[in-house]
């Protein structure tokens, strides 16, 4: 196998914006959280196809937080970008924030999701290396690799 | 404000079961990580309900891994107790199990869920102490008061 | 084809706890009759893959009843268990309670579904033979026998 | 309160049709039992609301079965008329047929749903009398009335 | 291939009725519009399928208005009629209309969706002529015409 | 009432990603129309809101047209952008691509939708004129204009 050609985190970067309905709601009439986590699945299986340019699922999810509960007709952008890529998994940064009609924001929760890569078979397969760039982006890789020693440590015990 | 009476583990814990259907699969054809994400906030929820009297809500997740994909027709068993119980929230521990024909079962999933008990206003109110017996009980609640720690270390910073 | 050693109704007995929430609702903001129907299909079908060890699909209902109408926030346990079991087919009893903040748990709904064993081509296959152990099981066999006997008595003319 | 003027089986009678999408189909790929019923629950209160002139809930089925499963892509043709009214809730007899490209059709499932009438505060309410005119409705008029009475029985047990 | 026979505008008419329920609304609170094109599609393409005798999919939407907006409990009735037939499509005309208690209605919504014939491979295949009786079907076939000329001179630039 | 500020076509521009799923698919397996016009709706209305700062609701829908199927696992990129501004109504131009693994994109769909914004009371309500800048921008404003010519010809008759 040849050595991939490395991948800007700029390059899968995904930006989504999804409205509060009425089905989205739990029975305290908020943003029912599996919701809230069902669109983050989505956006970091996105960003996880667009860095390996195939399939990604999600196997692990990290120091999820929701701060603030949506509610009915509340504009939430979700934006998700790369923090750290291993041989066939990468870390996808989620933050999610509501967007007010002055189109200022304030951020309600935030996750780390590991994503898996796979190819056509199902399979677990090589990912291009994460070419990192700026003081921020190399934080956050260093972050990443902290959690996953610590899923390394747990998954040994 | 008078003590609340505490409660035992056993008396929130709760199974439930659910098949994999075709509206739960996703585009690999395995079950939607968010699918399986919306089972556990309900039942996480529900926990948290039947030990405060009231409603509660997810607020954080911690160490979900998702260690074999679930397929079409599963039928996957939800098992979850409380770990923990403070002032107001509660940390519920989730397994997900694959139920075969002969009823043996494997883990594939599992995460702990973060909980805050409301009143009827949605205001946060304080729960009943949980007692703990046994002494795996025991084990859950000591790693419950790390992850405590830990989201409290990250929120400070 | 060898006898299958018998089950006992406890073997399959099943409990499944869902909340009413707002995506549930009919236009008279009460629990849709749809969605209670469904989750009394699923339960049936799982007591019926539990007992069979296979698959399993309703073929029809009888007796079903609603008492009372749930509303938005309602935590609902269905309760399922095996009344009778012939050759292919078995007839699985449910009863809806809404569980109070208390614990404590009032009926609201119940229903008789008969559901058929199928093999992996979805075929009707055998099932084990029920054993019936207590007095109650007992009278829930023989009522079912009375309404096998009007199905048949339909189905004939 | 004045007498409401009689209505005839044919001011309610509906008819609907409805293709079977992937996301109706349980995990044995054939539809589900519960969306079935969903179909059904929909179309008995439509029939109950136009006969009654206001809102209507489903609280009984009886005999429902289905005989034949439906497959990805069958149009399904519902057809739902009343057969008997009392003094605030009406029977509807619901068939389901398969509409096959040269709109020959096979029937696949039935069922009796008993509604009531509800009133704008939810509580139930008078509906007109049921004009009887031809033999078919009065056959299906007097099975109406023996499931009427098995039910009062079964109530008073 | 030989000629088809011509079929009626009355021979694909489809008349449907939907409730509109709290999983139908949008955060205003009335219909979702995605929810009344989606009922839209659905019937569009059973009109297709009864003219052609086979499968049919929409490849253009036309003209559709939304005059007055749907609210939670709103009977809706779908009425459905093909327009035109050309080789391989058909253009079907949709009215919506709210029933009122009374029976009376009044149109809320209307479009003209152009749907195609497919064979078992997926692929578009000859439709039956259309077989034009009264003033109005002729003058629904000429605007029909007009409309084609658009789509045509727009697909052309 | 005092002028409101001009906006730029570029302020309320809005890109989304669908990935279609089993749920998403119609019976000949490929992505259902009226799915495909659900997500075009919300990010119509969401442009909308963007530009006037309040709710928007869609009342017209005009040249929809799906030139290619998607199918399973299609990730799906809406962007939409305001071609007009008049009163209180906007014109929102949304083109859907299908994006491949080396992230080139094909058109597959494409359509005209008119909304209008709401005041707090689901009234409608003035919106900030729009800035036109570029050549393209003012081509997109004059065909809008023709189709807002059509439609009041149309509405008028």
């Amino acid at each position: 196998m040849t050595e991939q050609e490395g991948k800007r985190v700029a390059d899968s970067y995904l930006e989504q914006a999804h409205i509060v309905e009425p089905e989205h709601l739990n029975q305290i009439q908020t943003l029912f959280g599996g919701q809230l986590m069902s669109w983050m699945d989505v956006i970091a299986g996105m960003v996880g196809s667009r860095h390996s340019g195939g399939g990604a699922t999600v196997v692990a999810v990290d120091e999820l937080q929701i701060t603030t509960p949506a509610r009915l007709g509340d504009t939430l952008v979700y934006k998700a970008r790369l923090t750290n890529a291993g041989r066939t998994s990468m870390e996808v940064f989620i933050e999610v924030e509501i967007e007010g009609a002055d189109k200022n924001r304030k951020r309600i929760s935030e996750a780390y999701f590991l994503v898996v890569a796979l190819d056509a078979d199902g399979k677990s397969t090589p990912v291009p290396p994460l070419i990192i760039e700026t003081e921020e982006e190399r934080e956050l890789w260093e972050a990443a690799e902290r959690r996953k020693e610590q899923r390394n440590k747990r998954r040994g015990k």
